[in-house]
């Protein structure tokens, strides 16, 4: 079979680092364009945006869109509308209603679309899922912890209106979370943490509820110094699982089931051509509904003014 | 037939002023019960909570639940777990997650679940509704601004976090608004004035975005001085229609095609009757998640301090 002609748009860092190396390890893909403002790849076609690539001679078959969520919308529009196979990186929009009208058109398109979730493709979660899918939960923790000034340096939208601050990384874990977790939870409470000077917060608590009366609570802050903490601790009635460093080690009782090198993105670009093939789409929007409704309901503290040494 | 016997939860101003009018004037529900820790009706049992209702001996078919959306989920869960009917005013739930969750119980429980809108039976709600289909919307402008020591003296919980401050009327324009327009639209920007001492805006500025380029904003302002502004107004291929006292006034191109008196809770119970006796749900999440995209896009401005002169 022929590899799928595909497209990065937005060539950034995470584009650089992790879409393109995927994309070429895989052998039913072959990259074949970048739309990008700025970034280029030797080699390759330069288009300044999505729709000049579209307009030009170029066959796609599928574009895999790597720009900031508030331009998202637009652009996996103009690729279904073209006919084009859209794969979104996290979160997959702005708001929740713009990805129901992409789910809607893409249905109508016959097109797939793939609301990508890197973190679910953790060596840790498929094995975390299966464990708990008989176990009864009885408590959670999360705690998500990373230090902003190293990973994302300069990366002003993050502090603005949508750019969701802390929830960024947060929601990494909460796509876990609905992954993994066997019943439904819902938002009970929440607190956000907005430093005097942005538009997004720079850490949150939040509390969940089950059908049951456990208590399921996720703790996110970006203002860890030395090394991030990414866990997702889970009681059952049949033990605790810990998944630690993103995903990439998990622990039952104490026992190390499993550690491996993350490889998340070729499991992504694995899953997308895999929907392609069977002609489905993927759009999970739960993750983002968490994060909708934890601002909906969230207590606000202000804290001091945060300075990007970056900038 | 015999009525449903129907039971109201949460007996306060709202209740007392439109629901319990309603049912009496519906021949399809008898009023049976009151569950309520404050209010009372005469001749009526009253039951401390819903727990304590269905508890006893009384026969109830389905209850109409009136408290603040903080209580409604658990309140919904226990009448669907007891093979109840329930109608939830709006909005209907605290997190739009517990919502789907809502929506799957009913479902496998096999009773009905409605999510009311009551705004949506304005009188001239449906009328506009069935003009505008067939034409192409090119502008929107809502205004609904209203007094809220007026109209929500001393209700503290609208203040705080998760009570939705000025989008507790505002969603009622949000519900019209998507029972009408003939196409999908998506928030793309938004501004929440927070009052310094409060955790939920006073004012909002919403704008939203179709798949053309056009405009279409909504303004919600509890500061009104004098009589509320509840107007919708949108501009068509084919004249404009405007919408005004909060959906009981219809005019095309100036032109006043009705003015009623707003029956707006009997068409809900008539409403509620008819998704009964065919088995049906209607749960439109709509009008809320537009809300928490304005909460998780909404740049935040703060103004002075809000204080009661009720309270």
């Amino acid at each position: 079979m022929t590899p799928l002609s595909l497209a990065i748009v937005g060539y950034g860092k995470i584009a650089r680092d992790q879409h393109h190396p995927a994309i070429d390890q895989h052998d039913g893909f072959t990259l074949s364009a970048i739309a990008s403002r700025n970034g280029h790849v030797d080699g390759l076609p330069h288009f300044e945006s999505l729709e000049a690539l579209l307009e030009s001679d170029e066959a796609i078959d599928a574009v895999s869109l790597c720009a900031p969520p508030s331009v998202r919308f637009e652009q996996a529009m103009a690729a279904m509308r073209a006919g084009k196979h859209v794969m979104l990186e996290k979160p997959p929009g702005a708001t929740l209603s713009e990805i129901e009208i992409l789910k809607a058109f893409a249905e109508r398109q016959g097109v797939t679309l793939f609301a990508s979730w890197h973190s679910r493709e953790a060596p840790g979660v498929a094995r975390a899922r299966a464990w708990l899918a008989d176990k009864t939960v009885t408590g959670m923790h999360i705690e998500w912890k990373e230090d902003v000034t190293k990973w994302h340096p300069g990366q002003s939208w993050i502090w603005q209106a949508g750019g969701l601050g802390v929830f960024d990384p947060g929601i990494n874990a909460l796509s876990i979370m609905t992954e993994i977790l066997p019943m439904d939870v819902y938002l009970h409470a929440s607190t956000l943490v907005f430093p005097a000077n942005t538009q997004a917060p720079i850490a949150a608590s939040l509390t969940f509820k089950d059908l049951g009366e456990h208590t399921l609570s996720a703790e996110f802050d970006w203002r860890q110094q030395g090394d991030e903490l990414w866990n997702i601790t889970i009681e059952t009635d049949h033990g605790t699982l810990a998944l630690s460093k993103g995903g990439s080690q998990l622990h039952i009782d104490g026992e190390q089931m499993l550690e491996q090198d993350e490889r998340e993105y070729p499991g992504l670009y694995q899953r997308f051509f895999e929907l392609i093939e069977r002609g489905e789409c993927d759009v999970d929007v739960r993750p983002l509904r968490h994060v909708a409704d934890a601002f909906m309901l969230g207590e606000r503290t202000t804290v001091e003014a945060f300075h990007d040494p970056a900038v």
